[in-house]
């Protein structure tokens, strides 16, 4: 183990998958000097060649290490950089739990970068990864406050907002908004699957609200089978709540209590409809919301009037109806050129309404 | 009751809702003489006076009347349409077990056009409502052959596809597809926002994923009381079925049982990937692939240059990854205009893949 000090703007890269090979070129674009090492000899020939890193073999004085692995390689890997360098170590795996009770040292810190899978490839690299994104940290009692500063600083001069909680509690909420979700997802979409061979005209029926439900269980399958291998315990913990849950809610329904389904409703629409915007300058913006029937190209059309008139649209949802038919466009624009596309969108037939967002 | 015969391109329609409105601006833009009565009579004024009816009497000689009153109504308006006229009758209520059991009649035909909800007001109708929407027919044994082919044809005329379904098979499929959807989007808001009470953080780290999955329970809830109500058999049924696969789910990761879940995920991803596209012409449509980062303004960019190019994107998902970060837009566009497009891509720093439809 080298004694000497770490420096500044110096980096290593354990693992040059879609993250780490992200990490390098972030870095990289930003003049760190990035090392980076991984198990296939191939990857690291072509981070080298296309300059994301300019050295194969780990820096000892670096000033962070970014240990960006499968989620069962991290604890060893974090260890063996924690004994062959003297900077801050942090991971980038998915599930924090694991990763917090096999390591336990001041100069590390775990860490969850919302921002695609450890398992996708170094061709996906991008530099702007980050930007944007939810960036977790999971410090514990061990964690030394320089440790927590300086990977905070890392992730923040990378663009993305630091959020911080303790392993357990990060493991809990990617199981309830994560997790569980695809797993439901998956389960709904095999349960209209299995009716479909008796019910050919299923899913021709199939509108948006159905669409958007199954969507995420159109992703690749293998990232999940480490994350509910790792994640298992939170998991079962919030299906067991959900399976209570559900049953009530069949109960409800069952027994025609139609005060307790309203009630229900009622608070499901008002969470959903305050979930947190992901737009930062509030206080500039507006909200504007089109409806549009549910068939091919009406929302393509207002996006296409948007680039016609010049207005930026900074976020979007479509929210379908679950039967189909009339959903609406929720469109996030600059506060300053509503009136422009309001009268745009008149002008096509569209009743467009507006609404300051601060 | 006339016995006078029926007058081709005449219609009545009881109930001047979104979707009675639209059918008589559909039929009135169609060159249909249109007779339109509701219980509440500013919205019969409004509709005489914006043109979308030209009488508010039942026409007794009316080729085919549309009841479209809320779904406890169906029955009773609807017998009472075969009484005091010579035409076809059909309803569009979206639940059809009741009103099949309730009325027996050849010149009934139950219908359910799935765009829009019956109790949405008349303001928002809309001629195009119908355009290429999947309109389900609900034939009994009693149901005359021309009372099918007449009602078909004129769902045909206003641009809607029209799929064949007995009552009880119809209410079983709307409640996989649409109401049990609605009702676990709900159930898992409501989850999500109970432990965001513990975990402040928890909705922040929403990504895509979740927002996709909970979209449909920011809807009204009023429709879902009656729907749940008259669809209770079926809907209950079906949530039988989905806790008993989500207990099998669960069982699954809490037994560390790989090859289940990857089975299960795997079916599930293959399922969503095959559901229909909703496009007719698919042998000259082409399916455009862009990898973009889960930050606002990515899916919007694609559109931008979609629309500065003169590219025409038919239909378009975003698929999110659960964790957020990278996503992916799959947009339909014309074959003839792909090489346009992905040029105009790739020169913006996108990495398009390109696979033609059919």
């Amino acid at each position: 183990m080298s004694e000497s000090l770490p420096l500044a703007r110096r980096a290593n890269i354990v693992g040059l998958g879609l993250i780490g090979g992200s990490l390098a070129k972030a870095l990289t674009a930003r003049h760190w000097i990035v090392s980076g090492v991984d198990t296939d000899v191939r990857r690291v020939s072509r981070a080298r060649e296309s300059g994301l890193i300019s050295s194969d073999t780990l820096d000892p004085q670096a000033f962070i290490t970014f240990v960006a692995v499968p989620v069962l390689g991290v604890p060893s890997a974090v260890t063996q950089a924690l004994e062959s360098t003297t900077g801050f170590v942090t991971d980038v795996a998915s599930v924090k739990g694991g990763v917090a009770s096999g390591v336990d040292h001041p100069r590390f810190v775990g860490g969850h970068p919302m921002a695609g899978s450890e398992q996708d490839g170094l061709d996906g690299a991008d530099a702007d990864l980050f930007e944007g994104t939810v960036w977790v940290l999971t410090p514990t009692v061990t964690t030394s406050d320089e440790t927590f500063a300086a990977v905070a600083g890392v992730a923040s001069e990378l663009g993305a907002e630091v959020v911080v909680l303790g392993p357990t509690r990060h493991d809990e909420v990617v199981a309830v908004i994560s997790h569980v979700p695809h797993l439901v997802a998956a389960t709904l979409m095999n349960l209209a699957d299995q009716r479909a061979e008796e019910h050919t005209a299923m899913l021709r029926l199939a509108a948006g609200g159905f669409r958007d439900m199954t969507r995420i269980a159109a992703g690749h399958p293998a990232i999940w089978l480490d994350i509910c291998a790792q994640n298992r315990p939170a998991i079962v913990g919030v299906l067991d709540d959900l399976l209570r849950e559900l049953q009530i809610t069949r109960d409800i329904v069952d027994r025609e209590q139609g005060d307790g389904l309203e009630a229900l409703l009622t608070s499901a629409r008002r969470a959903r409809t305050n979930l947190p915007s992901r737009v930062t300058n509030a206080e500039l913006m507006a909200e504007v919301r089109v409806p549009i029937p549910d068939r091919p190209g009406a929302a393509a059309e207002v996006f296409g009037l948007a680039a016609d008139l010049g207005v930026n649209i900074s976020d979007f949802e479509v929210f379908h109806s679950a039967e189909g038919g009339r959903g609406v466009l929720i469109a996030i624009i600059d506060a300053a050129q509503s009136d422009l596309f309001r009268g745009g969108l008149l002008a096509r037939g569209f009743r467009p309404g507006i609404r300051a967002l601060a």
